[in-house]
């Protein structure tokens, strides 16, 4: 299959449902014209490291590595390190692999020497072989801290792995947001774009810090091209995570009318599941494909169906 | 064995020669009553973790997790994240097992939840079912640097892992040591103790960091006890490392005569060996022992012996 080389695609990523999706357009934008900006407010600090779960997921799938079973971490991965943290006493309720800890290591020492993260990031895609831009939404550090009813404020990952997101979501915050700036990197891919996509990701977990990062909803505002959202929501149902959970418990309708309603402005497309019925759509571009993606054929089959969608909405 | 319950000894080390008399006097003082004081000069930051190889070798000595082939790391342990480091293109030259690995985590992260080095080390070895109390020589961070003929200044872990410590020395300095305070702990067991040792470690490199601790000379003169070196230098060669290598770069004789005057007032008691000739003793008392020590039963028979001689020399 012959890769598109005349459009520059920009997409915005949380981690699993988002890495499917960024590899579904790798194998079909020529490199050079795929730009991943990814969610970096699940980011946190554990054991001394600095953890990225969201941009390791992409590393990880867009270079063969990843888990299939689970859809992160490293395929074949021992965790020798983490039963021997059990040995001295700890709990250790994240999981980090032996082969996934380089990772940390190479990063955390990476930041320690004063290199952004944006600049980590390209430096292991490198090494991981992984030709198209992966970029940080931001090199300041994010946290999302969730606010529940059982647990008052819990920081992201207490809430999503220690917990297994069952606490009822109150709010949500972003500390450090203030602070975070969209990097020139992300803002020159942006400014380029030909069209840009929001992954099927967690609309409120990872799509909102990135558009919470200053300059981005201004970025994109600016740009005259497609800025369409794949639903994350199949059924009322979320395909994979939290995402139905925290909609109902937000007050909203589970449905991907919600999802495309909370996008607002920041989109004018909206790619929903054809399993669904039509979105209303208020002036939205909308089209109903089969988004599920379990195969590495069904990847590029959407790809390729909203990229021929996108081409002839051009035409007209 | 009965175990000695009526002296309190406190012993300094560096790492492998050190820990195996370490291990010695554990097999043969009542656990309460035994205080090793360990190096911590040749600590380093490494890939974001903190490391301290001597604390660990007698760590993992006492534990009885210690790699006997090389006396240090861990027994059947393995190096997958750092193969994992290769593969993402790092040249990591200091071996990081994966269970080895969790002690550096579980340090660092305590490190940085603002534990002092002596309270971690204290958790570790209560993880560890180790009961004699090892205390870090300092909780401030004290380095090493190397000044050698080929390369200038190195860091000690490069000079001593990296290069294998071939380069020439011509001089050494201990980074940090106007901060480093001997702990209310170390001058507690110092205060207390009926005799102090210092364990067969390199003099300049081991032995020499825990001297320069601020009030550790004063702390060591105070005390009117036995305090005995026992020799590292063995028929003019070191028993295993640099200590031989070094005496001679800095223009010394290689003999346990010369580590007996570099101690100087802190000692008054010398053991050599038995294949040696005896020192020239300038009021120092002196015995030959053998002081190899390659079988649990040797550690064991050293010790004895330096406590027997000790009992007959006080009752003179």
């Amino acid at each position: 299959l012959a890769l598109i080389t005349d459009k520059k695609v920009v997409v915005l990523v949380g981690g699993v449902g988002g890495a499917k999706l960024a590899l579904g357009l790798q194998q079909t934008i020529a490199p050079e014209n795929l730009t991943i900006i990814v969610n970096t407010a699940d980011d946190f600090w554990h054991y001394g490291l600095r953890i990225c779960p969201d941009i390791d997921t992409v590393l990880y799938t867009l270079s063969g590595r990843v888990n299939p079973q689970f859809g992160w971490g490293v395929a074949d991965d021992s965790t020798i390190t983490l039963d021997s943290l059990r040995t001295l006493g700890e709990d250790p309720w994240f999981t980090l692999g032996d082969k996934d800890m380089a990772t940390h290591l190479l990063r955390t020492h990476m930041l320690r020497q004063g290199h952004t993260l944006t600049e980590i990031v390209a430096h292991l895609a490198t090494q991981m072989n992984i030709q198209p831009n992966i970029l940080p939404m931001t090199d300041a550090e994010v946290a999302t801290v969730v606010n529940t009813v059982e647990y008052g404020k819990l920081d992201f990952q207490e809430y999503f792995v220690k917990h297994r997101w069952q606490p009822t979501l109150k709010d949500l915050s972003f500390e450090g947001i203030e602070n975070a700036m969209l990097s020139t990197q992300a803002q020159a891919a942006l400014a380029d774009a030909d069209m840009i996509l929001f992954g099927p990701s967690n609309p409120w977990l990872s799509i909102a810090p990135i558009l919470a990062v200053n300059g981005m909803r201004s970025a994109l505002l600016a740009r005259p091209v497609p800025r369409v959202a794949v639903t994350p929501i199949i059924a009322g149902k979320a395909i994979k995570g939290p995402a139905a959970k925290i909609m109902g418990e937000l007050g909203y309708e589970v449905s991907a009318q919600t999802v495309a309603d909370y996008y607002g402005d920041m989109i004018n497309g909206f790619v929903y599941d054809q399993r669904d019925t039509p979105l209303k759509s208020h002036g939205l571009k909308t089209v109903a494909f089969d988004t599920m993606m379990k195969t590495s054929e069904d990847k590029r089959r959407l790809t390729n169906n909203i990229l021929a969608w996108l081409d002839k909405l051009e035409a007209i």
